[in-house]
């Protein structure tokens, strides 16, 4: 792992090292996270970029006393390894190991868990003001990427930060790509400001401010022989100005001289201030940084070539489904566009923006945004397709419902990474979508239990009975089966489908999404112990079919729900509130993801470790059919 | 109400009128607002001072063809009036009448609804979008005050629109007050831009942009002569340049003729524009203009005097009760801090402000930030009260996920307008709240049934076992408990309390919050008729208190549930799960708001038109007896 990062145990360990080991130590630990990101897939790309980064901050800075926060997380990872989890850093992401983004109970370094991107300057902010109640003279530093400065919660936090002359460093660390192509006017100013000419031109405005004469004369000099670029331009500027920050640079962020030099004096300036770094995504391994995009998460691969390792599984990923068949679809119907909020390739909605870019809008990371822009494209006669993970729907809940529900207004909002997600952990699984969405008027509500579904799902959807319509289903593969140019099939709105009958049966099985396929298996079991139940694949959650319940509640005894999802409100709150308002006397119990927070691990594991996998289904009919 | 206004049917009566006729419509509209809110209460002050923005929107844009969205809404009255809602607006805000604010349903002229802050600029551009995809040559206008440019939405709306160079004109309606005094970085500047010397100084960078010599040349001496003020500024220019946009201004908002002719010449400008116009809030109406925040919504009041009519009730305010009883609370214990999105006054945190300004926080309106910061407030130590209406809780939805909940961080949250807010309508009903929270992990849900038990709430709350906290509880007035420097009395976490035992009782009345009067008047009733019934308060929604659940299920055959919220999910869903997985036999019937948006009316109306209202209680209680 290298001479120098062997010894690295904290962040102490740092102070002591000279400028030519500081470099030598974010080589070792580039090196490092190459090999370990290998076997153990992460997010390599924009960890690799911010190696000086967190090296600069933890050497410059009084860690955990002065508090870091990472936005998003995912460009954490030499934050991590210098600060105790060397070792532990090559069980990044697993079941047991570390968690692939910063955690309050992981480490007293991690000042602020993240995973969501823009919430650093807000939480940062709370940290500096609730320190400086309690009397301590601790700094507070927001490492923010370019995308996440997209999100209107960072603006927020600057506006908040900037009117409360809050003692604050912010870092915006541009490296001019979030994950797809970066979006938006400030994205288009960042741009101009590091491009062109005066990129490379060295003015010095910033030096008044941050110094003394002599001091100032030396780094110009050594700016000058190393072609560093530090520049105080007018736009961006003015724009943090206007906010209340003053702004710093660019500079250059892959530069561990120039970043603890500029900390250092930094550090002495009070009040809000930007120091905006330019970073190369994928920094020092050749292959991420000649395509960022893949190398923002790439799984795993060969070290040595950087040759991706590609999983030999014939099933097609959902994201594939969506983006194949949206763009099916769109091809009949022109009012067809797509909406992403910095998802592009992760939604799929790439195979769509591929034929059709002028009817692909990717918004930057903006959920509420998102949601909005889509609400006036539906008031407007376009059919808009919103793509956002599960997850990060919960940001635009109230769009959701103020600007589309409550006006009737026709988006389909496809909610891909719904239900555990696996590797990513807790900030990233998508399990209250269910349950938070149902009781929400005017809207449809889909989970489709394959591919070939989920294609008619999305071609129902566009007809005209279909009002609003959420489609859930979950990150990786589907099961195989047959989709790509089959014949659409309309699907009634709120229609279950019996996949399985049993007239003998005392248990039936309710499930949505795909989830079926599992439910199925651990039927065959049963069945194979001589244990019958029924199975329906409810499909929508709402409207939920009342006379498939009215069916299962008149022939069983037992009604067993099972969902990609909370156990609370959603399929089995809505059964539940069917049987109990029936007074059937049918006992309902709910397999799902319990009243907790999920940690990361494979999704095979999670679903074991939640109940819900296979043989727990198994094991449930068993059980009931004792009773 | 005017010679002129009661000519005006629709936008089209304007196009002939004169600039001095278009002066006195605008007075004819101001005395007409000023009469009708008299006695309908509204939001009378910001709508004085948009009288002008409406009209001279109407008489330079080709409405409803051109699409304005007005951000909020609430200072959409003339826009209301001169849209063929002249004499509707007699009844503006009442049941059956038409809504507070710009509706789709209501008129064509509304071409987005609206109620939630920072809105409009996201739908103005997909509408934008639209008609350019549709081959239409519409005009679109966002019209947005100070206020709500504060919320990150309208940010993610004005970088987007940038990077689109989208052809649309944002009005930034300044008025440097939202409804309690403005906040933040950007307010700051806007704030020099608008007082000091360089407001009533001429500059001429924006005629350059805005056309002809001659043109130019009258208007600098009209404009001159009268004193009005229209410069381009530095730093909010560059601000809204780093974001793609050509900045305008700042113009007087209160000036027909200026604002007629500057939208005449930027409606030939194409591209992402914004025109900043300073307008007096409660323009043209002494007493508004004197006192902004009490005449933002002041309910009833004489006219002729601006004597506001106190309303002769003894019983307390939830917000005073709230406001007098943390301030309580944070004498005793100095990590209590206060935050508000911009609802200072509203949320009763005014009252602690008063007294110990340093620990209150009024965020803007940034619901999402408020969140994440309190998120920091709570991880650095202190223990932070965040008060945020139900509704606009929504727009907060993951920071409480993603940042509260998840890192186990102690935030109280007080949700005042939960439930049904009455005249303000179906964007503001704070309904969902029970059903979304609930499946969060980490967090206590309660919500108190008088103004006693809030306190007990609140104080409970800042106790050692007590997580992240939600107490929500509605607008509007307590039963008239006594509670003002009454001791307080711990609430054991999930402890429902038994209101009325009665052992031959064959039904159980569950309610959450102040809707238990109502249950108890109900059961009074229903005594007298010779039915009995149990009643629980059952307190917490979160955790819910199996031991009642279980005493009710072993008493009687019926369980009614109900709650000031959504039927689907909230203490209806909690209660269902329970009963359905211990096959109980009960059936569990549930009076609440249902699968619907509820329009405006007061309160007692919408709890009748929903149906759980006392009566309504009373017949349910009475049907099953007979069943």
């Amino acid at each position: 792992m290298g001479n120098i990062l062997e010894h690295i145990n904290s962040p102490a360990d740092l102070k002591s090292l000279s400028i030519e080991e500081l470099e030598q130590l974010c080589e070792d630990i580039r090196q490092y996270i190459i090999r370990c990101c290998a076997d153990h897939p992460g997010h390599i790309g924009s960890s690799l970029g911010a190696v000086e980064i967190a090296v600069a901050l933890h050497k410059v800075y009084d860690t955990p006393k002065d508090k870091v926060v990472w936005d998003v997380g995912h460009q954490a990872y030499a934050h991590k390894i210098i600060t105790g989890r060397r070792e532990a850093f090559m069980h990044n992401r697993e079941m047991g190991g570390i968690s692939g983004f910063p955690k309050m109970s992981e480490s007293r370094y991690d000042a602020f868990g993240v995973g969501h991107a823009s919430t650093s300057i807000s939480a940062a902010l709370g940290l500096a003001v609730a320190d400086e109640k309690l009397g301590s003279e601790a700094k507070h530093i927001a490492v923010i990427g370019d995308g996440a400065l997209t999100g209107g919660l960072a603006f927020e936090g600057l506006n908040n930060a900037g009117g409360l002359k809050a003692d604050i460093l912010v870092i915006l660390n541009d490296n001019q790509i979030s994950i797809d192509k970066g979006t938006g006017g400030l994205h288009d100013t960042l741009i101009k400001i590091t491009t062109g000419e005066r990129y490379n031109k060295l003015k010095d405005n910033v030096w008044t401010a941050l110094g003394a004469t002599k001091l100032r004369q030396r780094i110009q000099r050594m700016v000058k022989n190393i072609k560093r670029a530090f520049i105080k331009t007018s736009e961006v500027n003015s724009m943090f100005d206007s906010l209340g920050f003053r702004y710093f640079g660019p500079v250059d962020g892959n530069d561990i001289e120039a970043l603890v030099t500029y900390l250092t004096r930094l550090k002495a300036i009070k009040g809000p201030k930007l120091l905006h770094v330019i970073t190369t995504k994928g920094a020092g391994y050749k292959p991420a940084e000649d395509n960022p995009t893949v190398w923002h998460a790439p799984g795993q691969y060969n070290p040595a070539t950087g040759e991706t390792i590609k999983q030999d599984d014939k099933r097609a990923r959902y994201q594939d489904v969506f983006g194949t068949t949206v763009t099916r679809l769109a091809r009949e119907d022109k009012r067809i566009v797509g909406i992403t909020p910095a998802m592009l390739s992760g939604s799929g909605l790439s195979i769509m923006n591929a034929e059709m870019p002028d009817r692909v809008f990717d918004v930057g990371i903006a959920e509420g945004h998102a949601v909005t822009f889509s609400a006036g494209l539906a008031a407007g006669g376009m059919l808009p397709f919103c793509c956002i993970y599960s997850s990060f729907m919960q940001r635009a809940y109230d769009n959701v419902i103020h600007d589309v529900a409550l006006q009737n207004l026709k988006v389909i909002f496809c909610l891909d990474r719904a239900g555990l997600v696996g590797e990513d952990g807790a900030t990233h699984h998508g399990v209250f979508d269910l349950a938070a969405f149902r009781p929400v008027p005017n809207l449809v509500i889909a989970s489709p239990r394959d591919e070939m579904q989920l294609c008619n799902l999305l071609y129902s959807a566009t007809q005209e009975d279909y009002p609003a319509t959420i489609i859930r289903y979950p990150r990786g593969r589907g099961i195989g089966t047959p989709w790509e140019n089959e014949p659409f099939s309309k699907v009634p709105v709120g229609k279950a489908e019996l996949l399985h009958e049993d007239r003998e049966a005392r248990i039936a099985v309710l499930s949505i999404g795909p989830v079926a396929d599992k439910c199925r298996q651990a039927i065959e079991m049963a069945n194979e112990k001589g244990v019958g139940a029924i199975h329906y694949d409810m499909r929508f959650l709402k409207p939920i079919d009342a006379e498939a319940l009215a069916d299962v509640c008149s022939k069983v005894d037992v009604i067993l729900t099972v969902e990609d999802g909370c156990k609370e409100g959603g399929l089995h709150g809505a059964v539940a509130e069917y049987v109990a308002a029936h007074k059937s006397g049918c006992l309902v119990e709910s397999l799902g993801v319990p009243d907790e927070f999920i940690s990361q691990g494979s999704r095979e594991q999670l679903f074991d470790y939640c109940g819900y996998n296979t043989k727990d289904i198994f094991e449930a009919i068993m059980s009931f059919a004792k009773k």
